[in-house]
């Protein structure tokens, strides 16, 4: 069994999407991250809905926390307001903590794809033909069809 | 709006629950984890989906990956026998490395679980009345119930 046929449709955005409505896709689909590609469909990251959380929270209360049980103002506006005109990348941490995406190819077996996985304690990996990713395998999706004869 | 008004309902397990069953409620759900109890529904950990595809792996192959493109055993034979028989306890990483899930009390407010999701960077945080756990609040959930009306 490949990658390619245990691969799913997935939701992905480009760096320079719009913030905002990375964020709506998140929410719509319950999606724990969303996909980030360049230009040409070369997957370059993962946005974990996590760190668009951060969004909703002032800085100084980043800083201390103790700060937010205080807090009474609507948390709506802000993180619209904290997103809006943003890009995706944008939203991404800089290089060293930014949640990078595992490729592997579309011949690769599962057992390849499982170890990847397991390596990066990754969620989830993208599948490539050539640089372009054709899909998605979540840690799910592969206990999905490694048990689905037990 | 405080955290019981949105928390949901999500899967838990035991720490002495089968492994295996653990493991067809994280595929038939497809969640990326799972919420780990103890006996008082106390939480205690999450187990990712990730973390249970590692043994789909053998020790062999996660030392050395490159020999898992020659590999052609049935992969569903081995995950089932790797599990059969372990509890949710056995298969958690030890103490440094176990994935700990953060807690908020049932009437904190939206922006102390945001901000609480934002420092610990985790796709979830648990919901408790005492020590009991009574529900869940993923990323997406916040951002679903704070973009709701944008």
């Amino acid at each position: 069994m490949q990658a390619s046929q245990i691969a799913e449709d997935y939701p992905s955005v480009r760096m320079d999407s719009d913030a905002l409505a990375a964020a709506k896709l998140l929410a719509e689909h319950r999606l724990p991250g969303i996909v980030v590609t360049d230009g040409d469909q070369v997957p370059r990251a993962v946005l974990p809905a996590s760190q668009v959380v951060r969004f909703l929270v002032p800085g100084y209360i980043q800083d201390d926390p103790s700060l937010a049980g205080v807090l009474s103002e609507s948390v709506a506006d802000r993180v619209a307001d904290a997103l809006r005109g943003k890009t995706v990348g944008q939203l991404l941490p800089d290089s060293a903590a930014k949640p990078v995406i595992p490729v592997v190819r579309a011949d690769d077996t599962v057992i390849e794809v499982a170890a990847l996985m397991a390596r990066c304690r990754s969620p989830l990996v993208a599948v490539v033909e050539g640089k372009r990713m054709v899909g998605v395998i979540t840690a799910s999706r592969l206990l999905q069809v490694t048990l689905a004869n037990t």
